[in-house]
């Protein structure tokens, strides 16, 4: 899933974004709250149609967010205290009020309100957050209003595989839609990433969707997925073309770099999207180093084709029998240069 | 023409500039010298084929931006002198320089490098500039080397209606392919610019296109069709839409407005656009407030469609021999609240 925090893809238009492949987008709670605010996403008629999406789309609950980007927050068992960075108010987010927020929004796909504790964070810590995470699931799955939205838990605990496993089987008695692996890619050196994954993933019930929150770089999409994951999220491709940087066959390539000022060939001769099937590198450095906007959107809508078509790859070589082999680069965590991580 | 000054019309792409309705676009010479160089665009195929732009273009002939953006700059016969803003070198371009630059560049039309003296101005000033742009032309003329590129002369003169009409005339006996009035839209009001293109455009061959160069908001564009214009440029429906500004039926609307905010209509349910026919004023606002680069991309293609209808309009009211009074608003100097000028 493509990320659309304050419902839209940044750069670029639901058109264009759909061209790209990509089937699901990922909103924000926490930041659609404090703008424009749910009331005026549901008098638009929800979130799909107030930006525009026809396709499926989840929203996260907000925990993240709360944990990593605001200030002054005040953690207890009722919910969490903080002051919104965008207007300076203090704001009040419990499990209740996170779901009746996303129920507002729309989405297909919503997700319960979690404890992510930070990385690094002592047991006992990740103990703490991650029993307030299951009795806040029992409070989201009791204040959900709408049977057109599936509900999916999150696991927590941190690196500590044992509480990974221990919160998976607990979880999944719950006989949920979906669940997700949270409080990953948060600082946490990739290995651990993969540690976190194997030891959860299988645990999760196989023939629910499972999520993988925050990651979506080539090599921790490869493991995540011979361990079970079918759903990710991640702002890489747009992120990354924002900053001039093209994915590009398992590549990150700055644009701006000296040696594509007069390559007049595509970004990846293989690649269908808009991007390669009109312009050269050439032209894109040349956006790039005049700050043009369009050299982001350009940028994005081959980034995140290149992601779609690493999955649908993957996706092609399971049904072919050949996954391990075809992804063997990949998969072997020995290959450090393959670990693209994010900023 | 949309202005697609360093080769793209900002925030937008071919494709979606396509879909305005736009049928041809102004690129600068000027800007292009600096960035990425002529030499690149060439090895990229020419203008059209580097930035994609599979109709008709136009490079101005830099003559406009040597006098308005650059530093240091020292004319004589020969040419002009000046700085580049961009990095320091010192640069020397004449008419010879500029036409072999637009030569390389590759447009379908390419502009006589011209002398366009400042607003105000002594009538002993523009008369040296005036003067100088025709040998300037003769000068232009010689060094045009492609047969498939059209060549247009350019019309100075300031707000002396003697010395325009003796310009425009003189021009006309070289049988160029087109003409231009340059030298206007430089800070003079609005009456001197209509003024101005009464007393010129007739003076020019009227089965040549003429070209109003730097001009594009409603009622400037009504008076110049009334007094024989056919081609226009102007950054406008660009510029307005990064400042968070909607044109919408003849009007010019501040999104961020407060009276947006819940507004769940279209900008114009009459137009045929991409952002009209998928999103909400209420949308529009919160991606301006929220300083998203997708507000910027939705209002351009608005913007263009916006005032490309307007001469799709005024096309089909000359057909249908009604233009003076289906545009009698427009054409009526003295209404002044319809009078929109560039910043």
């Amino acid at each position: 899933m493509p990320v659309g925090t304050l419902a839209n893809v940044k750069t670029i238009t639901p058109a264009q974004l759909k061209d790209t492949g990509a089937q699901m987008v990922l909103s924000n709670t926490y930041h659609l709250h404090l703008q424009p605010g749910e009331a005026i996403v549901a008098g638009g008629g929800g979130l799909h149609k107030f930006m525009g999406w026809n396709g499926p789309m989840l929203t996260d609950s907000g925990g993240f967010q709360v944990f990593s980007l605001s200030e002054m927050r005040k953690i207890t068992e009722e919910g969490v205290t903080f002051r919104s960075p965008h207007d300076g108010q203090i704001i009040n987010l419990t499990p209740e009020k996170s779901i009746e927020i996303q129920n507002i929004l729309g989405a297909d796909v919503i997700m319960a309100f979690d404890e992510c504790p930070p990385y690094p964070a002592t047991r006992e810590e990740v103990e703490t957050a991650t029993a307030r995470t299951y009795r806040w699931l029992e409070r989201c799955i009791a204040a959900h209003q709408r049977t057109d939205q599936a509900l999916f838990g999150i696991v927590q605990g941190g690196v500590y595989l044992d509480m990974r496993s221990s919160a998976a089987s607990s979880l999944a008695a719950f006989d949920l839609p979906g669940y997700a692996i949270g409080g990953v890619s948060v600082g946490e050196p990739p290995e651990l990433i993969h540690q976190i994954v194997e030891a959860t993933a299988p645990l999760l019930p196989y023939h629910k969707p499972r999520y993988l929150m925050g990651v979506g770089t080539y090599q921790e999409m490869a493991i995540a997925i011979a361990s079970g994951i079918d759903l990710f999220d991640c702002v890489i491709p747009t992120r990354w073309a924002r900053h001039g940087t093209a994915m590009v066959q398992g590549e990150r390539w700055n644009i701006k770099n000296a040696k594509f000022r007069e390559d007049f060939t595509p970004l990846d001769e293989t690649c269908p999207c808009y991007t390669c099937q009109n312009f050269s590198r050439a032209y894109l450095s040349h956006l790039v180093r005049c700050q043009e906007i369009l050299a982001y959107t350009l940028l994005s809508i081959h980034n995140i084709t290149e992601l779609i078509r690493f999955t649908q790859k993957i996706r092609q070589s399971i049904i072919n029998g050949t996954f391990a082999t075809d992804f063997a680069i990949w998969l072997d965590t020995s290959n450090e240069s393959k670990v693209l991580s994010a900023e």
